[in-house]
């Protein structure tokens, strides 16, 4: 666990502090949070933990990290990263990162960028080669910040 | 294991099938084969050997697919997906498509196509919601041709 930041919200000192993601985090807005990026549907607390344990099995290849703001109890932030083992590159490793977000509330003291380089940090000590991840066009300028560059195009298909 | 394709080639009979990566490819051409997509280094059978039963103990989440000319005992094609586990989309999974590559000497005969739709179809099976992959602007067409849509940009750091 680490700071964050720490800031003075009107009168409100905010705790940030960033983590790994823990199974208690449901009853602290990680959903709703992840409703932010995109569609969540319905995902009961058994279903919850299931998948928890399912992620956490593997350990230090397959990351989520977390901010939370201590004062509120409230989840500010996530982001993942899933780590490919490959053959190719000395069977090298890859780092996938994946469902960055920050809390509307929390925009503006940069906690997506500390998410990404705490994501890009662990991949760097698992050995990893590199770190990717697929966004937006207008996200493009965010992630250069973070230290990224542009390298080609994601391709989708929906079932 | 199906029969990939069949062509009289010069005389010839070509008996392409594809199938699981087994670790006896190493012997038929499969680093060399990775060479023609990008930088192997050296890979010791052993190394090889403990990749392979890494990613093999994964099982369906993490399947390297591969499609062997029988006649040559050469791997003329490759590609891999890992899927990975959400909480989003009611705990929802993404197949991730990587290291697609066609041995020059095999090519113009569809076997990427087959090894997009076999990456496409196991993901399906094995509940995804979405299969997504990465690649230069060159390859948007013929991704396209495979049912795959693009939806955006790809960003890296390499360490």
């Amino acid at each position: 666990m680490a700071d964050a930041s720490n800031s003075d919200n009107g009168g409100e000192k905010q705790t940030l502090k960033i983590r790994r993601l823990e199974i208690t985090d449901k009853r602290k807005g990680y959903m709703e949070l992840l409703g932010q990026l995109t569609v969540t549907g319905s995902v009961t607390d058994d279903e919850f933990d299931q998948r928890f344990e399912e992620i956490s099995s593997r350990g230090d290849d397959h990351l989520i990290c977390v901010i939370e703001d201590e004062s509120s109890g409230r989840i500010a932030a996530t982001g993942s990263v899933m780590i490919e083992k490959k053959f190719l590159r000395s069977c090298g490793k890859v780092g996938h990162i994946e469902d960055v977000v920050v809390d509307t509330e929390f925009r503006g003291k940069h906690l997506g960028k500390q998410v990404v380089e705490f994501l890009s940090d662990h991949c760097r000590d698992m050995g990893c080669y590199k770190v990717i991840l697929d966004c937006s066009v207008e996200k493009k300028v965010f992630y250069e910040k973070c230290g990224l560059v542009n390298k080609g195009i994601q391709m989708s298909k929906y079932f």
